[in-house]
């Protein structure tokens, strides 16, 4: 057996960080989704970018297939071996390489976590803005999905983040990928080939990241609102004017009150709700805040109730950030499906509003959250506790997604393709241009090792 | 003859429009660049992009070349018919075919020259700010290079404003990649993929770009410092204030003094100088300038000279756009070689001071200008009306070069590869990038038609 043959190799090479066990198979089966899981062969806790390529190399020889995990933190299925194989948790690689000052950059390994660059970064007064909720995801993860989160509609996306790579190819070869410099017309841009391509073109060792100074001024405030539509509308309104917030989140009527309850959040009423957070000088912020409450104020808002202090401040983003398991919460026990679609922002109001009707209609709970900045949106579909449930909660998926697609939007702003969203991939692209992503496929993984089942239906 | 062929069918499909006068193919021969010309067998005045597909088709079938050809402002030999062919000129191709103001965005063909588009965009109160410094260059062709230019440090470059294309395959499919949403996690980055890829994997037709407000308020500085250093350090602190500085360039004595004759700038002493520019609403201006001003003073900075009114801030950035003229007036009758290094700003100082040494050295006449918020910058060598006169050119930019690939950075910040950096994108990138690169090439490009003798050395 092919696997048996490097799993033997994989142990001689590192011993007892190559797991068999099934307690550390199931572990490794799937992430945060609702996908069926699938054990790998193997866990390898690999801890270098050379032992990356040696199992790299050996599974390409015996068409074995590699899953590469970070924390398992996926939404769409991307870390589960959907053909067995050998996973390559990356969790131990957690070296902070460099940190430059001047450059505003660092170089980490890919199983940092967010969580911990930023508690590294904070005495250099440097932080690394993207956000895409969990504290626990780890920056190679981030590349493989191309993550954002709250404050991309300021800071970017890892598209914008990211300047470089290492990146292990499916035969074990190793390169290095942009650089430090902040832009270049030095051939084709394979940094952002690989950002976003899920583990199916290479495994991804080394990132080189654009940090950001750790803003003077920090302030943050909800605001409600009477219906959807007018809060939607602000937002539109505020990114004409060109203000520069650094988050903006919509969260609708259900999902406000799940966060009062599971949060315990003061002083909200269950209302279609914006949380803003504005960066800059302390002169700079005010003038923000107070431009921006003017125009939600000419969409019937009740006006800004304002968090400035360090503690109130991260109990509100602690609650939008724990949006999600408040959701879970309305119906304890219940799976969540989360959706991801994005539209142009002036679509955004069809459709949130178009998404509340489809909810309303096929009876199932699913509060809305969004990063409405960049015109995405999210719905956890709470699936029922029935034989037909989680049908019913893709069936609701399924209509949303066709919304954004027949709005020139997208079926993933950040969560990514995975398992889940291949199907809606031929519509969105079209056939030749789905082709070209797998003649690159092809080029570079021509024995189809690398997580495959992966954005590709076949 | 294969490519007797091509014109043949060319011509039915186009007819007179397909073009083998001499002089057509001289004009066609090269662009604003020292290397060797090389004329196209005809020349192709597209205005579709079903033409478009149908000469590549045609091309690729015939294994004959095809060379796009926006403005002709390219300063790496991009445009030149290294192997002949047929050269698609795509200056026709002026449709703006759509802008949506609550979007901030639109769809272009890309013959749009950069000057047209911001003209017709000024009603609607916005801009797209990507600005390499000629009005002329087509945003098709700003596509191939991956393009920059004066406000990349505040606004990005190509890679951030561009959102989807119209792309015409080498065999003369069409694939549309991206779209209009801001950011997705929908599959490989063909967007991405296509820009800066220097019409070797397709020739781009439809550009979605993306669009910013125009600012409230804009206002333009100068200013001098005693030596060169002293104004890199400014730029770097500011960068490290955050401060969101619009535009902020660098000339160095030379280039000052070049600008001083050819644009009669008053009140400009022949020192290195900073321009500024800052955008936003008139208190974030005016809080900016003044954070700059006093950062400015403590690195010995003679004050700010301000243009405040339109008349005299269009003044000013015309002579940093004419920059290159100027300095091409030092000698007249000379051709001038322009650099475009780009280096981690933490190296800028070394990188420029030790350019000014390698200047010194060789003899020549070279100012330096920079886009100094992102670490690039140009010198253009003038050179000399004498037999060895390239070759010295060419050997002092090759040694600015090399210390900026010593120092962490680029051959190209923005202009590319074409035919002058081929030679540094081993030592750059390393062969196994490098066969990447080649591969990708090879999957969407098998016969080697597009625009052959760009980006690898053969």
């Amino acid at each position: 057996m092919p696997v048996e043959t490097v799993i033997q190799a994989a142990r001689d090479l590192l011993g007892d960080r190559l797991a068999t066990s099934t307690a550390l198979r199931e572990q490794h089966a799937h992430g945060e989704d609702t996908h069926p899981p699938s054990m790998p062969d193997a866990v390898a806790f690999v801890e270098t970018t050379d032992e990356v390529a040696r199992i790299l190399a050996l599974c390409n020889q015996e068409h074995v297939p590699v899953v590469p995990w970070g924390a398992g933190t996926s939404l769409e299925g991307h870390v589960t071996p959907a053909r067995g194989g050998i996973t390559l948790d990356m969790s131990r690689m957690t070296r902070i390489i460099d940190v430059s000052q001047p450059d505003m950059d660092c170089r980490v390994e890919a199983g940092v976590t967010r969580a911990q660059l930023n508690t590294h970064l904070r005495d250099a007064g440097l932080f690394f803005p993207v956000d895409p909720g969990t504290a626990a995801c780890t920056i190679g993860g981030m590349c493989g999905t191309r993550a954002s989160g709250t404050n991309a509609v300021r800071y970017g996306t890892m598209r914008e983040n990211v300047l470089g790579l290492t990146v292990v190819l499916a035969d074990g070869r190793v390169i290095k990928t942009g650089g430090r410099v902040r832009k270049a017309a030095n051939g084709y841009d394979l940094t952002r080939l690989f950002l976003g391509s899920e583990g199916t073109l290479g495994v991804v060792t080394e990132i080189q990241l654009r940090l950001h100074g750790i803003p003077e001024a920090i302030s943050s405030a909800t605001c409600q609102f009477p219906d959807l539509g007018s809060a939607v509308d602000t937002v539109i309104a505020i990114l004409q004017m060109g203000i520069p917030v650094a988050r903006m989140e919509l969260l609708d009527d259900v999902q406000v009150e799940a966060c009062i309850r599971y949060s315990k959040l003061e002083g909200l009423a269950p209302l279609p709700t914006l949380f803003f957070e504005f960066h800059g000088t302390a002169a700079a912020v005010a003038e923000q805040a107070q431009q921006a409450e003017e125009i939600a104020s000419t969409f019937g808002s009740q006006g800004f109730r304002w968090a400035t202090d360090p503690a109130e401040r991260g109990k509100l983003w602690q609650a939008r950030h724990d949006a999600y398991w408040a959701a879970l919460a309305l119906k304890p026990g219940h799976k969540g499906i989360a959706t991801d679609a994005i539209v142009p922002i002036s679509k955004l109001t069809e459709a949130i509003l178009g998404a509340k009707e489809d909810i309303a209609a096929s009876g199932l709970t699913a509060p809305i959250v969004g990063h409405v900045g960049d015109g995405n949106f999210h719905t956890v579909i709470l699936v029922p506790d029935q034989p037909d449930g989680l049908a019913r909660a893709w069936d609701l998926d399924r209509k949303i997604v066709a919304r954004a697609l027949s709005l020139g939007g997208s079926c993933s702003g950040e969560h990514g393709v995975g398992i889940g969203k291949r199907e809606f991939l031929l519509q969105e692209h079209g056939a030749e241009a789905l082709a070209v992503m797998r003649s690159v496929k092809q080029a570079l993984d021509p024995r189809g090792v690398m997580n495959p089942g992966k954005i590709f239906l076949n």
